[in-house]
């Protein structure tokens, strides 16, 4: 299972009843956090998921709205009484932002791992059965698109281990993929697993304008969280302009890359009501939700 | 007049119902900002006064309760329109700072000119006929308080501008404290306007343990805006440790330096009832309010 929250779905700037786009996902009780504008820090505060157990946080890009909350976010973690490494992943130059921002917060009770990517990167984190990838959007500076990926293993296969005579006893070690050594023999879990089973994908892209490699990125996708920049078809021009999407980009993406549901995310402060896009946006993609601050779901695996 | 508005009343972090402390002075349409933590610019637009006029903002010191909010407060100033020079002030190492958050948000439609105070420093900025003063704190890094001030010039003397044959349509150039020069004569505003007159005083002190300049500095204020971290007396410890000021200290101060009323602010996040201390604290200083987000007022001349 993966849980999702929405923290925020603002763009450019956050508003009184709106925080900036921001996303945190949940597994085995540890967090990982993909973009910290302005205020991230108290709509999680709200949420109630806690602070201590983010283990991630990705930047999309370094536009202030994205990433300006990262001083105070870490401070708080940093109170929350975490000691344990913290890795922050970001396009090149995320070394300076943050050696700029943390002027403010110079002193923290944790290590931070940065990592800088160039260029698409898959599996660039991993914890348990989770892992994160990365693909390069096209926005006014770099600027990245992220995968957080559940693997779900093959089923244990009792006949098989049972003709292998593997004594019980190892079973469980197998299931979690790890070699027994017994008796002069060795066991493997791919002898007793079956196929790997679908697992769980969420895609959060957002300041780009859709570019060749965002359908393969996201195809199949459980969930595809996507910028919605602007409401109307008319405003393609300033999305072009800016390197947005729109809406109805938005759907025809999730439509064309056969995700699951879609949820759109990071609205133009001008765009006071977005649900007014239901319908049209439905229209082109039935399983589109219009965002809402603190919006979550669990995802479960398939049976 | 001058209108004030305590835009938050936190500490250390921002909270769901409570804002970072920071205070915003209005005068004559112009706007003067002291401190700027994250999420100021959430409560400047909720308090409506707008983002173009800021001319000025203050930094007491650099923790990023008071100060991460900058890049996102430039930015909004910038998107409403503005494009005339504005002025920061702060401790030494301003410049480093500014350059530091200023990573993720390079371009800004105006000019910013940053002033870096080492020590007391009386009219630092003026606008009229407001100026701003500061005095070094006592705190765990670099930290200054600040006054607010708008002089009131002394009464137009009708009688002194008759006898002297002013003619009548230079009088208004003479109250605004202009030289006049007509057939042959000077007539400066010294000959028409009677003794200076009490204007308006308000001060902002945060961060710091009461020091010894304090109670002269804000002497005689119409309006003391202080930390209160703690609302136990039995909290000294901590306060001393971390050097903050507890509630009891800043009545005590207040009723020292005869100030007319006490506002009190940047609540420990642990506080989350300050007014459960208002008898306490009024027992002291009985002309104390307990701050609140966005608590506002007019303060006027005295007649």
């Amino acid at each position: 299972m993966l849980d999702v929250a929405l923290l925020g779905t603002g763009g450019m700037m956050p508003l009184p009843n709106r925080f900036l786009t921001s996303l945190l996902c949940r597994y085995k009780g540890r967090l990982f956090l993909i973009d910290c504008g302005e205020g991230t820090q108290v709509t999680l505060k709200i949420l109630g998921w806690g602070f201590k157990n983010i283990d991630l946080i990705c930047f999309t890009h370094f536009h202030a709205d994205h990433i300006s909350g990262l001083p105070g976010m870490l401070l708080s973690i940093g109170n929350s009484g975490r000691t344990e490494k913290l890795t922050i992943i970001g396009p090149i130059g995320l070394k300076r932002v943050f050696d700029g921002l943390m002027t403010i917060a110079p002193e923290l009770p944790f290590i931070v791992d940065l990592i800088e990517i160039e260029d698409d990167f898959e599996k660039i984190f991993q914890f348990d059965d989770l892992f994160v990838s990365a693909v390069k959007a096209n926005h006014m500076i770099a600027c990245f698109s992220y995968s957080i990926n559940v693997r779900r293993k093959g089923r244990f296969n009792i006949e098989k281990a049972q003709k292998l005579n593997i004594p019980k006893k190892f079973w469980s070690v197998l299931q979690k993929e790890r070699e027994v050594f017994f008796e002069g023999s060795i066991y493997t879990s791919e002898m007793v697993l079956g196929d790997e089973r679908k697992g769980i994908k969420v895609c959060y892209c957002t300041d780009t304008r859709p570019f060749p490699n965002l359908i393969p990125f996201i195809e199949n996708s459980d969930l595809f969280v996507c910028e919605g920049m602007y409401g109307e078809n008319e405003k393609i021009d300033k999305a072009i302009e800016h390197k947005h999407i729109i809406f109805s980009e938005a759907a025809n993406v999730a439509a064309c890359a056969n995700v699951k549901e879609l949820w759109l995310t990071h609205f133009s402060p001008a765009l006071t009501e977005p649900e007014c896009f239901s319908d049209f946006v439905k229209s082109i993609f039935p399983n589109t939700i219009i965002g809402y601050d603190r919006m979550n779901k669990s995802i479960l695996f398939e049976n």
